[in-house]
């Protein structure tokens, strides 16, 4: 089927963290109108069983899809680790998930072929990054750091000073122990994150070491995506527009949604799905 | 229907934050069979809707049922908010949740009516607290703190240091400016940042701040509801025993069972419900 370049991306994760995605599209495609579905209600599906979660997924995809999207980003880690495939034989639709491009710009970036990665106990548990980095190079060894304070750091929004400059630094002392010199951040509340975490590891592993940001490497990943089917949004078209849906709207939605996305949001539209 | 006071005590929760209940009946009721059920496949409860968290109770309880418990034990603050009276009603079995008991505890330490609630986020947003409160009092004002961090630092055994220092002093921070003389530690998870919270709370709110672990609370009315209903099991049986059922066996079950019930557990059996 021709898509349309006119027509929007359409984003989902199973709360508000998938914003810090939004935001790093929103740097690379500057142009592209972007729908972001949220699934507010049912979040995290962290703990959910896989069957469970590909099923919520597809409802999100549904959702989409039926406002006629050109390509379906998925800004959640559990979905990336169990839905991809299931979405892309589903909905005949460009379907890209989190996990494969951090994994893929980890493996171009390592020199001693030392990954580490920093995520949810859910996704390390999962496997899906060594899976991921192996099928970038199989030469790569990958350490996982479950890291269960980031999240609720990144959600408080206490980004900076010692609690979590102290909690970086301890989940990063296995990965310096292990030799390693590229960092996937592995969950997309990490981002908020990002500046501590490069320069804790900076100063404990040393100069060289790489930080991936799995948002910004999913959204070049777009970019490059779009460009090569020739489905980029033109830029006389002007800016992109933000639609934000959500299944639930929490109490603290706009302060929430604002510090992942980055700016200031103008509310969102509550959907059943 | 008679009771025999030789049966256990079944104690169930979402996972394995309730063994720090376990640990405080054990200390007040030393020759107390004990066996305690959690949901480790489907924690956490927390994040579910009322009607699935009381199917997901039943469920529990039952299991508890077919094992002659003499009295059940909630030892699980989701489910204490919208369950207990449910099993009262269906079971016709002495039920006692985790909440009343320390908001009647905080409730008879206040001196100015004041007491503050650490929990997490649906805990406090539950309101159970303050209904608890006010149905002991209702001269009472309740001020609710939601403090994600706690979990995973009490989850990683971060109980002593600088991360969980700071995080408890900007959790207790809203609370001191409140003015309350009472905190009730309202999650399960709690009891192992007991020192640090009790430091932290007197340097901030003064030595006459009472902080009240709900764990505790529990087992002295468990106590004293027993020992009323003449369902003590007798000292001469010895020590009590204590038997632990997982619904799944997570990885590191031996250390995090360990850290909550503060002392080296002979493994779990897992059951089906």
């Amino acid at each position: 089927m021709k898509r349309d370049a006119r027509a929007a991306l359409g984003v989902f994760d199973s709360g508000l963290g998938g914003l810090t995605v939004v935001r790093a599209l929103r740097e690379a495609l500057p142009h592209e109108d972007i729908i972001y579905l949220g699934d507010t209600a049912r979040v995290p599906y962290g703990t959910r069983a896989p069957e469970t979660v590909v099923r919520y997924a597809m409802a999100c995809a549904n959702h989409l899809v039926a406002r006629d999207v050109k390509a379906l980003v998925i800004a959640c880690n559990t979905v990336s680790a169990v839905a991809p495939e299931r979405l892309r034989v589903e909905l005949d639709l460009p379907v890209l998930g989190v996990i494969e491009p951090g994994a893929r710009a980890a493996a171009a970036a390592t020199k001693n072929f030392k990954v580490g990665v920093l995520a949810t106990a859910g996704t390390i548990a999962s496997g899906a990054y060594p899976r991921a980095v192996a099928a970038a190079s199989t030469r790569i060894e990958t350490v996982g750091q479950p890291a269960p304070l980031l999240v609720p750091l990144a959600e408080e929004g206490w980004v900076t000073g010692d609690v979590p400059r102290l909690a970086a630094r301890r989940y990063l002392e296995p990965l310096a122990e292990a030799g390693v010199d590229v960092i996937v951040l592995g969950c997309t509340h990490y981002p908020l994150l990002f500046p501590i975490i490069e320069r804790e590891a900076k100063d404990m592993i040393g100069e060289h070491v790489t930080i991936i940001d799995s948002a910004h490497a999913v959204a070049l990943e777009v970019a490059n995506f779009l460009e090569g089917r020739e489905l980029l949004r033109e830029a006389s078209h002007g800016p992109g527009s933000i639609q934000l849906l959500v299944t639930d709207r929490p109490k603290s939605f706009d302060d929430t949604a604002s510090r992942f996305l980055g700016s200031v949001t103008n509310g969102a539209e509550q959907v059943d799905l």
